[in-house]
């Protein structure tokens, strides 16, 4: 049983899921199907590719993972299948991949009659492309049946830095839905004593620890977060709703108060 | 393995849909349980047997789709399984499920005591009624065990109109995820060329094209959807936010500038 | 075919249920994953609790329940999996399990390395904890292998009252998405005639009836809700939003008008 997960930024309201999850099954009514997420925003290709290149590792090898956050559907941009780190990933050729799928990778046009689903329509390749190639690896055919070989996949930039030592200028990623912010800088291993914090020109104080509980209630902690790369979060509240910081926001950090 | 998917408008914070497939999983274990939607507008019958009908195209033959948006529930609407064009609808007979069975399609009430979960609450027949049908017919019974055949379920008015040759009158019948207006004019083909929209008494210049790349960034776009209608969007933003429109609106379609 | 059900606080739009249930897939490739919920209000304990005892009862025997609304993840807390009633339930013991879990009960901490998921991050037990424990589990594991048993979980109080005759004192104890009102009053069967409801020094009349559709348009209906309480909303309309009671309002009930 092949496991299939989706990404998108198609929302939960609409059909698109649903038409997408019918085609998979069509072809291969074993597949186990996982939501990662259709909250990306709407777009948002880097948020996407973030998102999930955190969650796909966690699945087992052989898992197939369908995103499609696809500004340019229709257009000129590639239906592209991408092996590597024994996944599969099937979506756009427009960097949304690139983040999770590690090199080396190996990626295929997908352009085979089998692997589409006629006529496609122009707006909808979730539908028309990805689903049917998805539901296609999932009954076991192989990725390179999928049509012409790509040499490389369009990739995003790896903004992930060093590990922090006494300071360092940080992006901020992400912002989860707790308002935690994923910070640029790696970190596997808690920070310790005080830290300043630089935000928008405003300086908070926060303590360097290993969870939430690290700090007094309302205060600021910066720890190694469950994805590899350091967060700021408030215990109990919200650390983007106190800052004003959202993705691509700029912050400073350095030992000391 | 059957397949069962889901279209309420009980939202996904409550325990309601949990409730729901758990009855159906007590009953069918190797079901297969997809989610379409469980965002539709609350009491929003017509918003409802919309997305079903898009989303219920691209399920396999065989497929049992339970829907649930149900203001009358406990009254005097009857529910129904309805067999219709290879799959089968479960709801309560409001018209949720008249647009996603084609005609011909064969009906019964549910009445029989094993398809229904002994005290029926008279607010929840989701849990109680709809659930335990879904799961029946899971297992493998036929729906015509259920109950008393009927002649005819409650059916809404099919709003979908001709294609469009040099203008229109329309009705939106959709605003998706993004924001693009889906209309009532029914179009397969890309219409060509500069169209004036005219909505809530302001015109608006679009480009016909296939896809929202076919127009400048900002710019509207006139494009045959992928659900086989007409749609209007904003290549890179919302078009429902630009011109105001709704569910409901009125727009006038005109060949030219 | 073990079902594994998700309740938490965590949203819809990260990475984290996606890399929950791909630990839970690679330990047990044929579970069954079902969403209760992911819209626990943030770090909302008591809602998550109500809304997993509310899902948890139509399950299947043998189901096993993940939960994790967890703001002191890394801290003191044990980490548990529970017995009772037929199901499992796997979280932090924070009183989150304590009132889909009834008594008797058997519970274990989860220390075992077999159970965990190394090296475990300090503020995600729910893909490093839980999720192996789910795994574990539904691959035939028993929850007495997850480590040493523990005496009592914390155990949120009980605040279901007793049934009403001709008044009480209450609270509003969940809010659904429909903004209808659930009363910490007991309730099996529909009360009759009419009632006065005191909410927030407002008075309102509200009818005893069995649904929504047994009260005027716009009127509120008082009536033995799915769940066992009673239950006041308007029909076709949000009780919450015209009476502006939340979690914890208190609203006193008399009959008579």
């Amino acid at each position: 049983m092949a496991v299939v997960t989706f990404t998108t930024d198609f929302g939960t309201r609409d059909s698109y899921v649903g038409a997408m999850k019918g085609v998979v099954l069509s072809l291969a009514p074993d597949a186990v199907l996982v939501d990662i997420t259709h909250d990306v925003p709407a777009r948002g290709v880097a948020s996407g590719a973030f998102v999930l290149a955190q969650a796909a590792a966690s699945f087992p090898p052989g898992t197939i993972h369908l995103a499609v956050v696809d500004p340019g559907v229709g257009g000129t941009r590639a239906d592209v299948v991408v092996e590597a780190g024994g996944h599969m990933f099937v979506g756009p050729d427009n960097g949304l991949l690139s983040l999770a799928a590690p090199r080396p990778r190996s990626a295929w046009r997908i352009e085979s009659p089998a692997f589409r689903r006629e006529p496609v329509s122009p707006t909808f390749h979730g539908r028309d492309v990805f689903a049917p190639t998805a539901g296609r690896l999932a009954a076991g055919q192989a990725p390179r049946d999928a049509g012409p070989p790509l040499a490389e996949i369009v990739s995003l930039p790896d903004v992930r830095q060093d590990r922090l030592v006494d300071g360092a200028e940080a992006l901020v990623i992400h912002i989860d839905t707790f308002g935690n912010l994923i910070t640029s800088v790696r970190g596997a291993t808690a920070p310790e004593g005080i830290w300043t914090v630089d935000i928008h020109g405003r300086q908070y104080v926060a303590t360097g620890g290993r969870t939430f509980a690290d700090a007094n209630p309302g205060g600021l902690v910066l720890y190694a977060g469950s994805g590899g790369q350091l967060e700021l979060a408030i215990r109990d509240g919200s650390a983007a709703a106190l800052t004003g910081a959202g993705r691509g926001s700029r912050l400073c950090l350095r030992r000391g108060s």
